[in-house]
Parts: structure tokens; sequence; C-alpha cells
């Protein structure tokens, strides 16, 4: 194998893929006429991404993907030459030659499950950003690792949940196809809603679900560990809406948070017309802070983790929401007042008052 | 005590005093006829720091540092009241109150040790910012986590080591006066390179040492463990010299140093008109990179730690350096080709090659 590319489309393409797998794995890279494709697969994981790149011999070998990604990053040269001497993959600019062993280890490139539909990414990326956040990121039952990945004829639903609070996304499909149902590592989401641009593409055939984008292409084994849904969590008891200013609550939060107690809990005590937080601990004093708000209803009066608050909030950045406050220690429902394109319910737990 | 300031100016004076202490201090309050005095000491400092602000009824008090300056630091009205309510400060803004509870600690403020000569705040910075940072954090003996500052008649010179490297800087006096000689704790100058600005007042008496600029003072016992010297290093026998540019070199060795062994150690080989660093590691593979370099004298070629040398390198930013380079497990010299008002000279020991 021998090559020459752009380093930072390289050094863009080995980084993405080290980040699509699982640490430490070794990466392919297999140069032929179409150029440059990288790739490689975990226990769970497979994934594929093309760069550009002049090949002046074909050929494929496997090299550790850390110090590959770490070395391109941190290259000056426009252009770099990877070039296969004896037992090395030696990665070649004017002055310099970085070496890394060539791996005996076999990768496979993912062989994607049929396309069933397709979304917008970036529509994509803000719901994952938000749903994704909300899985448990280590957690005895697999269900709460995991995003549901539901299609129906127009709409994409994605559904997370870690136990204290749930995050329900939907948005606009692109093409109508065969439906889908799909419990997705959550991390694997994560990462694609940081990557994802364009159209991307959704794969799936029951036992795998896959991503396609821009020159990407990724699959991954779905967890068979039961499904969340919305119907788990009772929200017929309303009895107080409040609508806000997003941003408005997450700063009063992050404020008032300052004298929240061990538990880091506050209270939205709700009266007429405004929102008033409240906290205190023993060693630092106490703080309350009061927002206008629009309040029908009655008075209930939760109490909340402020971190699982400012998660929650941080979906709405720019937007004004309604709180729906049920009695007893029955979920906060939080949606945008007008939605957009992504429409986001967020469910929060309340805790025992102090 | 009540007293009103602008927000922003509030927020930085507390938080420079609160990082000039060493942490989970209380932080006393003074409100009278010439603004607002914010000060305290723990076991070894002592801080003041004066900030405008109109006293509507002087007093004093003292509260907990941290919760203060984070509640100050996230509010958005541009003034706010500090006010005694019984046992609590309340700080107070429109639909805001955060109470603090007072302390009955006794604090008391920096009693100043005679001026004895003053500096340049940018140059002092720039010197504190290399010398500081190479004292040990965390030293049994207490001689390695301190900086040895001495005045002269024109002169100020900063000296520490870890016993892998040490760095001397000296820069000019702006005025003469006495000598001092003093072995201060690294930890509050690294903070005051980071603070201090304008021109800086040095005092001292033998037993404390203290610094001053722009409303801040501050004193601090001095370590009584014997005197960092750069006489303690041999540098007679240099055999070899090479000049090269301080940040190309910190780049290679940045990018060489991903290949170094489990020790991080590099080799510096000098040859005719360049330099070739290399390394390698058996999972890794092995990297080289050649410098340019003007090359005299012998071709004595050491091995360092990477971060030894990227730490030295960073306090010759922007120049060009000569390595004074000597045979054996003998320091490496490193001093800028043009040196400035602040001139450093920077030692690292060798490593055994692999």
């Amino acid at each position: 194998m021998d090559l020459t590319a752009a380093t930072r489309s390289l050094s863009s393409a080995v980084s993405a893929a080290a980040r699509l797998l699982t640490a430490r794995s070794g990466l392919l890279l297999r140069a032929g006429r179409d150029g440059l494709t990288i790739g490689g697969n975990d226990s769970e994981r497979a994934v594929r991404l093309t760069c550009d790149a002049v090949s002046h011999a074909d050929g494929e070998v496997v090299v550790p993907a850390g110090p590959l990604a770490e070395t391109l990053r941190m290259l000056d040269d426009d252009m770099v030459r990877l070039v296969v001497e004896g037992s090395r993959l030696a990665v070649r600019v004017e002055g310099g030659r970085f070496a890394l062993p060539l791996l005996s280890r076999e990768l496979r490139l993912p062989d994607m499950p049929p396309r069933v539909s397709e979304v917008d990414g970036s529509a994509l990326a803000t719901a994952l950003r938000t749903v994704a956040g909300t899985a448990a990121k280590d957690d005895a039952l697999p269900m709460f690792t995991g995003v549901r990945v539901q299609s129906f004829s127009r709409e994409l639903r994605l559904t997370a949940s870690d136990r204290y609070r749930m995050a329900v996304a939907t948005l606009p499909l692109r093409a109508e196809g065969e439906p889908v149902d799909a419990l997705v590592p959550a991390g694997l989401l994560a990462e694609t809603a940081k990557q994802a641009r364009g159209v991307v593409g959704l794969h799936g055939d029951g036992t795998r679900f896959g991503l396609s984008w821009a020159g990407v292409a990724v699959t991954t084994a779905v967890l068979d560990a039961g499904f969340l849904s919305e119907k788990l969590i009772e929200s017929s008891t309303v009895d107080t809406t409040v609508e806000v200013a997003a941003d408005a609550l997450a700063a009063a939060v992050r404020r008032v948070g300052v004298y929240a107690d061990e538990r880091r809990v506050l209270t939205l005590e709700v009266g007429d017309s405004q929102l008033r937080l409240a906290s205190s601990k023993q060693d630092t004093g106490e703080a309350e802070e009061t927002l206008k708000a629009e309040v029908s209803g009655g008075r209930t009066s939760p109490s909340f983790q402020a971190r699982y608050l400012l998660d929650a909030l941080q979906g709405f950045a720019g937007d004004r929401v309604r709180l729906d406050i049920q009695p007893g220690m029955r979920a906060c429902v939080i949606r945008a007042v007008e939605p957009g394109d992504v429409e986001l319910t967020y469910y929060v737990m309340p805790m025992l008052p102090r």
C-alpha cells in the first residue's frame, strides 16, 4: 500500500472512525482506485469511511488507531504519504517518518442492513443530543443504556430513560419505508450526533441497526432488552401548568442550585404569575429566585435534582417551555410551547422535598 | 453592613481573593468610606483587595468564600447589593436573594513587610509562568516546592527546581532597594503570574515576603528550607551547541513523543546542520523527525523526557534557542539566542537512552 492524501481530511476521517468504534481498536486502511477506505469493527459495531487519496500501490493494512490518529492530528504539512515499509506502515512528511506496526488482526467493514428511511442530519443531531444524553452511561439493566429508535410512516421517534427521567423526541422522516423498532446503544448515537451531517440513512433488519451519511456507514447489534415507552409514565393527573423561558429558568436553577442540599435538590414553588426557586443547605445558607411565569391550574410545587432540570432545559435552549406538573411523586412533563421540526418531551421525576 | 457594587468588579475581586488563598477559606468583607475591602488569611498567607462600592452602612463580616464567588460569577444583573440580615449576608438582585451564613471566624488582613523594590508586572508574570511551573507540586523536601526570589541592585532573580530540571529567570528591577533573598511557595507565585498587572511591589523582612499591585496586597511566610542555586549544576563541560527554533522543536517533540517508550523518553541526535529526534516503543512503532539546526562543537546526543523538554521550550515560545549539551548525565542548558527583558536559563537533566 502506498498513497498520498490531504493531511486534514485524512486526519478527520481517521479520528471519526476511531471515535465511532470503542477505544483501542485497530483500524483497517484499504487503498484502491476509489481512494482510501477506513474502517473496522469491535464486538458490537462496524464502521466504514471513505477519504480522497491518490493510490500509488493498492493494498490493505491494519494499524493501531490511537497513534495514527494522534500523529495525523499533530502534523503541520498539507499532504501526507502512507506507505508500507516491511512490517511497518510509515506516515511520511518532509523531514519526518512515523512508523506504525502492521497488526495481524482481521477486521471487517460493515455489511449494511437494508436502508429503510432517511432523516435530516441536523434534526437528528439535535434530537440525539438530548435523548442519548438521557440514557444511563452504565446500568445493570441494558434497557436504560439504549435509545429506542422507532420509525413510523412519516415520523422517527427516539426514546431514552435512566429511570429518573425520560426523553422522547420525534422528527419527520424524509421518506416512507419499512418500519424500524430497535434499542440502539446510546454511546454510538451520542457520537453520531456529533458527526452526522446532510441526509442520514436509517438501516435495519431486526437484529442490526445502521446509519449512513456523507461517506460514513456504521452498524451495530441492537440491544435485546425490552422496550422503553412513554406509556410507562403516568401523565393523566396534571393539575398545574407553568410557562416560562427555558434559558432564564436554567440560569436561575444554576444560581439557586449552589445553595442546594447534599442531594442537590431545589423546590419550584408555583405562585400567581410567578415561579419561585428555593433551596437551602446547612453550611452554605439559602437562596431564592423569582421568575415571571404564566401559571394555570393548581399550585402543586415539586422538588427536583438541579442537574436533572438543567439537562432537561438544555434541550429547549432559546424556547419557551410548558411544565405540566402532577401531584405526588409523578413526573413533571416539559415541552416547548412552540415546538419546531424536532418535538421533544422530557419527563423528570420529582424528589421528596427537604 | 450594607453596600451596592458593580457585579463584575465585585465578582472579580472575590474570585481573585479566593484564588490567592488556599481553598475553602472564609473571606472577610469590610465596607467603609473607601469602598469595600476583601481579604483574609490561611495558615501561611494573608491577602487584601479593594473594590469600588457604595456603602450604605459600614461594617465587617466573614462569609464562606466558595458560594459567594460562585453566586457572583453567575449573576446577570449589572449591580448587586450585599446586606447583613440577621445571621446572614444576603446577596440581593431583582427577583433573587442568596443568603450566606455569617462565620464567627477571626480573619486578618495582611500586615505588609517593608516595600523593598518593584518590577514590571508583565515581565514578572512571564518569568513566573515558567519558573513557578518548574517547582515540584508536592515534595518531601520543601526546597523543591518553592521559588527562590533574590533581588540585587538592578535585577530580580527567580530560581526553582524539582530535581529533574531547574529554571532561572532574571528581570530588571524598576528601583533599587534593600536586597531580598527568600524561598516563596511556588503555588502563590503561580497565581500571582495570572493576576499581577501594572507595577508590582516587592516586600520582605526576612521571615515574610509580600507582593502588591493595583489594589491587591498579599503576604506569605517564607519557606525555611535551604536555597536553590545554579551553582549546584555542573555546566563547564559543554561540548555540543545546537541552535534551533523553539516552537518547531516543541512541535516535533510532541509528534515524536507519541512513539516514546513507557518512560516517555526520546533522543536528540545531533548531526551536521540538523537535529534528529527519535523514539520507539514496542507496540506503537518508531518515529523520527529532522530539523534544520546550527550545530557547533561535538555531536553529543542526549535523551530526555518529552514533557520536560516541552515544559522548557514553552518558556521560549517564538524565540530561537541555544542548547548547550554536556556529555554524560549532566544537564542540558537552554537559553534564548536573543533574550528580551526577561532572561531565562533552563536546565534539563538527561535520561539514560533506551
